[in-house]
């Protein structure tokens, strides 16, 4: 019941700013572009479940925050080494170990060592492009997502892979940098909202990724408001800059959908895993959260079918004030060019013009000239040309 | 068969007047958003479960009615607390309860515990954003769908969720505002046409899904008759506004599969489902509404690639009246330009220009412009200018 | 042996004018529009099984026509009511009841009491918007599928609604205005061509669809003979009402890919079928059936992909056009505008121009002219605008 | 070891000329159309079996062709009717019957009889038109292919029917009009290359239909250099006529789609298969089949793919043509109008213009008309527009 | 431990030069076809299993290089023929044959002789244009795939065919031209780092697959580094040359793809493979492998969508220049044109214009033309035109 008391307040500062936009969502693509990189460099070469860390090292400082609760008691501790887990991990009690930031790579080893893990699994969560996925044994039970949060201070969609490790009484998370996007469950576990005090661990689990199922929520609502304000300013002022946009939120769409997709395949293998580490009582709350993600599918779908009709009014847009900058060249080209001829025979310097001598030739020209440019102008009222 | 005299005419309203188009399809989009966004913002850090009503409140006051019939009775009563369904449910008698209205979330807590429904489906129930689902369990059957009418007097296509929990000789329906759209069945209950008296709970189901699906029958034919209008009006005249509306049209009919698209699977199960709470008898019913969804989905993709064919028409109408409108300029242009070279020369002040001196050279340069004039229109007769 | 005299005669007719144009098949979509739209008007708040029309009446009376055979005899009769038809069902002769007009609805009652045809079988031969369906019971087999028929005199693509009941030893058609499409079957029954007198009424039902199919084949052949003049024309002489056609030609395209993809399902499901209904040896007839569908969904699914093709064509061919003009304008505005310029110049009145005085200045500025005209007609052959 | 002499200078002639061009792929599909239409036509109506040739006559002369081999002997006889082949079909020999036209149905008639083929097949056989496809009955096993041939004289590609009936000692070939092709086969026969003498008639089969899919690898490498041609004419100087090749070239792609598709199921099949007709060892050969034409599959998706991306580069060179051709218009008359203004305001003929007297003023005039053409010319420099 | 010591430079060389461009993937599909043609035409005729080498000679000298090494030994030798491996397949040993160069076949004839492998499986080893499988039997297990190697110096990606041919205790590698890429396993082998050299050959096998895996994501590293380069020059300055490079990327990745997919069936067959080639053990690294496969198709994918986005970019741009270029053309023309006519005017030789004799007319007039400028100027600001 410790570190917990300013999370809603986190939260709140996370969620309720509603107007914001997303400015930059190309700088969350640029920003994947290196890590990708930099691991595969270093992975050539390389036997298969080596331990280094691939990612950027997002934090200073690696914490690993340690929930110890059963129904009547619930404790909170930081730990430096995997010695200080061991007397948790015998009792019945639930013990979940938060590690946020991945660059130290010890902790990581004894973890493998004392737990059995294979060694693909810890390269799995320091390598942090890996697909999302699961890994089912009989030991435990191992998954690996990404996160999505929208950062309001640089309006910029940010992306973070946390990996989980369930045995039958603890749960190790892994983040890359963010501690508090899980303090509202640690607050339900304090403040015993609900039944998690109740549930075993593989209830725990459910809790953790149903926030990470959250906020794809959230972040999908800023994209379409995006979407919402592009369409406005597309339909009313169409603008070069709007296609970089339009281009942007569709490569984000995609990045999104790929994070997403093998949710899917990983919630439907543990609904259907009899193994003994997830109870049957679970089930419910399971599928509920298959819902969610095809829920989510479906709209990245949808916007995405949205972004490419936007694409299209661009376009259109564009075509549109391309006709009528055309219009005002043709009106005014085609009212003054016959003037300008008519004109131009009587500056002629023939000396034997007959119209020349009449004594109203001059007003007779522009009665001549009125009625040309009355006469245009009726043809393009007809016409509709404005 | 008290409260149903004035469904006919409420029914007729809503289907007769044959000639309203949609004229604000993305007024339905934008009132989704905001309930949307209150939800995200409301659940991330709820336990799951918890009942709380997440919708917009849309009608002033909650109306519980309740149907209670067999072969030779049938009764209508409104009632407040869970209390006076009591003597209903031991009965073998039909019991049908209709929730209109969900901000008062008690009487559903109620339902809840005294026919042991699980949270998670209370919880949907109340979040107005659920996709279409069902949820089969032993003792009751719980699903989720979309309504779709469309409102004569704003001429815009109104969504509402509807739920539905079917128990062995019960059947609760929850909706957020439209107590109408049920009433034709409530008359054939009252009124004794059909077989619906003959039959149990389960054959009330379906009826009621019988209206629901034909309501969509209902939108997309409004959708059929604006595309129709669109047709015509982009053929004819091509204006920007149009493109705004076949936007809205297909993203229309994107929300409106994401609400179909999900029946498929639900009424599927349904059929399959071997439980005790559906009799064998309602099986052809069942795969009737089957195909009347598959007709649906159909309608749905066929009207979207027709939509699809307006966007294109639409460009190529800009295309070709741009085409028309260089055409006039080139016209005009390519007559006079030279003419007015012509006079320009004429115009020089050289002293020794022989060709000033001829007594007919002011009328030879006439004739010579109108060869030139004759020669040009020659020549865009042949191209098919005008 | 009676009423199929003239029989070849139709087909012949309706065949082999091989020239003609499908000039507007708009109409067949619009004509499809009301009836659908009465349907779902009628049908909202009725309950299911209710047998009354929903179509136009499309003929004025109502016939009924017999066909009773076997290897030996073959007799046809017009009946009034079901009564008389009830001596030829206990034969084991084959009886062929061809209804053709479904607006009087009292014989099709009077089937479904004698037969024991469920009310929705009923429904749906009544409702002609029913989509393409089988429905295998231990008594009946009923199948619904969709004619095409060209009508050579408004040159326009007729739809129909053609539904079978298929027993062991009888076969109901109910086809809503044709009733010339399956004399040739009548006309091999009555001369003995092939095997259908040996063979029972699964052979007859097979002998239909096949003619049914045909009709398919023949419709889509007129498509690409319009496909054709279409691609000649768009080539040739791009214009304003051809994207119409195309328009037109892929949303036709759309409605028959709806009425054949079903049958696809259905043959499929007559060919798995181990009902007595029907025989062993009919199973390679309805795999050449299957195959025939197969090929017909396939030339659907070509023709639209040409006839997308086409419309990127015409769009081409449109921006070509355009090329054209905009070539001719800047061809001869940039020849006469410098032109014009110098002859302004020596149009200016200073009183001290140096070269006025010259005494072949004039010539002098006209070899000028030439020069520059000749210059950018270089320019313009280099650039290979003309 | 008769006619084989010549087989490879015709296969090397079909083969070795590699810089030819598909020039009329248009003609391929037009040619296909008639024979279609005579098919429906003539097919309503008839029963189904109706052993009538409906393809055009593409040959004068029916050739019947007899290769009979064992590992020891090898003869080739050419017969005219069906009891000539009798003795040869009591051996344990091969005897591999070339039919090389259909236009004669009577020989087709006494196979059907003496073997027991189905009528529905025989029909197949003389269709020209039908789907590829595989029967299997317990006696043979027939195949229709279609071939692919590229015609070096008209630079077009031809089409025809190949049909086989694979019994256990025989196989019969039916083609429409090419008997050179399966020549380099009766060479390996001849000349006792590979294994061909060794094994029995399955693998007879199986060399077949390999020469069919090499011819297709031949066809699509036509078409690579088709569109390697098309790119670069494309790119350097994109012409009108070159959209009509494209808009050839992918309705040729989608033919040849409809050829080869069906050839996975039919080869998956014949892999599958475990009647006595296929002899096991013959496994490896047929799955090796199956490779090649999943690659050509692949490499047809592939060129249709790179054939639209060729559309879409097409599109923008038209686009980029139509930018050029305005800028040369728009640098013209930017930089000549205002100067033609300029000029014109000294043609007036006001009496008191005081510049007019001043010394230098024809001169200053032509230094501010020098000075604006040099702006503008700087202006056009920076925005790139030459 | 001999010829492995220069390998990480080579790698490093291959890997670290991050800022290269992928200049001219068009040669790389160019080089592609002479080797293509070439196979067909040799293969027609020929008889199944004909060991003939059909690709491009690409190195000058085959090597054949063998490591056989255990837990405790590891040695390096180069040999000649086939029977200089003998004693070493006999040993328990792990015997890695590695050929690099593929134009001298009679090695692989002799290692088709002793080691019983297909002679189709020989075909497909020297088949340059094979598409990658596996093959598994009973003795050994044959898997093709595609290398995709960057050349750092001509910067284009090059591509070649590698097989592997997988026995109990030996494993063979085919490669045309490429002997570096391996190197890193060989270190390995000789540096004892991982697990290698205490596994067998099945762990060797995955190994080598890895590493050509690897090389993928590295190739769409260089893919997506080009892709954003092009992605800032098609926004900031849309130019003619950019739409080969769209065209030519998305023919590459095209092609890449052909490559990767079929791998997802080759591995997972690996995976399925029950056979004693692969130990149990070997599992999760090969669904790790088949993970990295399904990340990189979904890169693919996702690149493919990012380039047909840039291609929309691409046209918009140009769509925009013409735009502004039309504006320039238009305000010019539009304030120029009517101004000249004013002009015009009063270069007329009327002897009677009233205004004429005004004394301010001149001035007058002037003002007249500013004043028209002004609101010409004024109207094209509001209409934000620049």
């Amino acid at each position: 019941m410790k570190n917990s008391n300013s999370t809603n307040d986190v939260m709140n500062k996370l969620i309720e700013v509603p107007k914001t936009i997303i400015e930059a969502p190309i700088n969350l693509l640029k920003q994947l572009t290196p890590k990708r990189k930099k691991k595969t460099s270093a992975k050539i070469g390389l036997p298969p479940g080596s331990i280094i860390y691939l990612g950027e090292k997002k934090v200073e400082k690696v914490t690993i925050a340690v929930t110890e609760y059963d129904e009547k008691e619930c404790e909170n501790y930081e730990i430096k080494s995997v010695e200080e887990i061991d007397p948790f991990t015998d009792t019945p009690q639930v013990t979940w170990v938060s590690v946020c930031g991945l660059h130290e790579t010890d902790f990581l080893k004894q973890v493998g060592e004392k737990f059995k893990v294979h060694p693909l699994v810890l390269e799995d969560i320091l390598n942090t492009d890996t697909r999302p996925k699961i890994e089912i044994t009989d030991d435990y039970l191992f998954i690996v997502m990404k996160l999505l949060i929208f950062n309001e201070e640089q309006k910029i969609l940010e992306t973070e892979q946390v990996s989980f490790i369930l045995g039958k009484t603890f749960l190790f998370s892994f983040s890359e940098k963010s501690d508090v996007i899980f303090n509202p469950v640690k607050d339900r576990i304090a403040g015993q909202l609900g039944k998690i005090r109740k549930k075993g661990s593989d209830f725990l689990l459910y809790a953790l990724m149903d926030v990470i199922v959250d906020l794809y929520f959230l972040a999908l609502e800023k994209i379409e408001e995006r979407i919402e304000t592009l369409d406005d300013e597309v339909i009313n002022n169409a603008e070069k800059s709007q296609i970089e946009s339009i281009y942007n939120l569709r490569n984000l769409l995609l990045t999104i959908r790929r994070y997403v997709w093998p949710l899917r395949e990983i919630v439907n293998q543990l609904i259907k895993d009899d193994s003994d580490l997830l109870e049957e009582s679970i089930e419910p709350y399971l599928r509920d959260l298959y819902d969610h993600i095809i829920h989510i599918t479906e709209t990245i779908e949808q916007q995405r079918e949205i972004t490419n009709g936007l694409m299209e009014i661009y376009l259109s847009m564009m075509s549109n004030r391309m006709n009528e900058v055309m219009k005002v060249l043709t009106v005014i080209a085609t009212i003054f060019i016959p003037l300008t001829f008519i004109v131009g025979i009587y500056g002629m310097n023939f000396p034997n013009m007959p119209e020349m001598q009449w004594p109203w030739a001059y007003f007779a020209v522009w009665g001549v000239m009125i009625g040309v440019t009355a006469l245009m102008l009726f043809y393009f009222k007809r016409k509709k040309w404005f």
